[in-house]
């Protein structure tokens, strides 16, 4: 495995294989590599000649008093998982080589961006479409690989993507979980013993949202209603939104009709989790 | 010469050159093609193996009641000229293969593009730097083109390409000009002969601070003044704004040390003309 911390370099390798007609798949991360990262990386690995991840812990989708400074950066650990899987490369820049001084250009995705986690985090996804959009511009993946957990995020670098015609095919994996069924997340870490006991309640409600869907509840707020009542059995866990939602546009729905996402965000203690579920009529 | 309408057609005429190892300069255009426009072209001819002129009536740089629908569009005398000059491709995209619908995805250069220009016409440079980030994916050139006379996009669109890491090299030609020094424009074709007649007074109020410059003058209150007056003896011009600033950061100079660019923008009737001038002590 090699390891590129230059963005120069990076493009020159990726300009290199693609003399060759070699087909490169990128997997995008903030690092702190978990089970969920590997099913990606396992993912890009079996469908793309080779195999890039990158690893930037990116300042300009943290918000001021976000958790930039405390988010874990165990570089070691990650760069021997990615020598497990049979990377190809760990594409590692600094700070300072993605925003130089004087940077300020912003990509941006109005709309689906200002919802949800846009509205509990201003700027967050202006930070995340202007990292991809360099990241994709640099590394020219012909596939990039993202989990389903980020649901919202997906749907705008889907927009992105097409918008801004960086031909970079999308592959959406489903989300890795343990056993209680808590999503995998890096922050996960950060939770006590006690909450961490108490989190695997944000995925009881979006499935108790599935099975009133299942079982004919059709009106949004109703399936908002029993997921909401779930969060209620857990004190530690404060709702951020739970929301029945057009899986494209990440609307609320009135009503259910085809295909809905389930979207949640909680709060346990300082740490924030999300989560989300796909329920298809 | 081919002419291409499709953004896969270009890129993929873009990677197959690629993988020949053959250098692409680009001309973005608005077509309604001139003198300026043709410098550009034999610029590119000289300099790159493979030239593309892409041609296409961006809507969003164009804010509401200004004159988008009234800009020339004469594509086949454009055609012509491209052929003569020995342009290898007219890309030549539909506003819908540009801005499909559900298109949303914008980049802006923040503080640059809200100056001058920006402030005159809100949403202008995010039209110009959504298109052109567009443009610089699709066919990958390994140089650009640019006229001086849009000084403060050229300063964007370095920004830009940097920070967005898109490798394209920018070439900035002098401005061509009309021998009573009026700066060629698509916009010059809309002005009666009485108007006509007055537009040089632009070029010779830039002229005027350069020379007052060149004098030993440095105060810029003092230098803008003298540019004001030679404006107000065309009673038909209206000046929008009339600016000494620093060349890179466009923020108006107090005083003059090193490098200055002279800022003009006027109204004629309906038509607005803008025009610079470098001055380097």
């Amino acid at each position: 495995m090699r390891t590129i911390r230059s963005v120069s370099a990076m493009a020159a390798w990726r300009a290199a294989l693609g003399r060759e007609g070699v087909t490169v798949g990128l997997v995008p991360t903030m690092g702190a590599l978990h089970a969920g990262h590997q099913s990606l990386i396992r993912k890009a690995r079996l469908t793309s000649d080779a195999v890039v991840v990158s690893l930037f812990v990116n300042s300009r989708q943290f918000g001021p008093g976000e958790d930039f400074l405390r988010y874990p950066r165990p570089f070691q650990a990650d760069a021997a998982l990615c020598r497990a899987e049979g990377v190809d490369v760990l594409f590692e820049p600094s700070a300072r080589a993605m925003y130089p001084p004087g940077f300020r250009t912003s990509v941006s995705v109005p709309d689906v961006a200002r919802r949800w986690e846009g509205a509990k985090r201003p700027g967050h996804f202006d930070g995340v479409a202007t990292v991809l959009t360099k990241l994709f511009v640099i590394a020219r993946p012909d596939v990039a690989f993202f989990g389903q957990k980020d649901f919202q995020q997906m749907v705008i670098v889907r927009r992105l993507v097409e918008d801004l015609n960086l031909g970079v095919r999308l592959v959406v994996c489903p989300t890795v979980r343990e056993r209680d069924g808590l999503a995998l997340s890096s922050r996960n870490r950060r939770l006590t013993p006690a909450q961490r006991r108490a989190a695997p309640v944000l995925y009881e409600a979006l499935q108790a949202g599935r099975t009133v869907i299942l079982r004919g509840v059709r009106f949004g707020h109703l399936i908002t209603k029993a997921m909401r009542q779930v969060i209620a059995t857990e004190p530690r866990m404060k709702a951020d939104y739970l929301a029945v939602c057009g899986p494209e546009t990440l609307e609320p729905l009135a009503r259910v009709t085809k295909t809905a996402v389930l979207l949640g965000a909680v709060r346990l203690g300082r740490v924030r989790l999300i989560d989300n579920l796909l329920v298809k009529l």
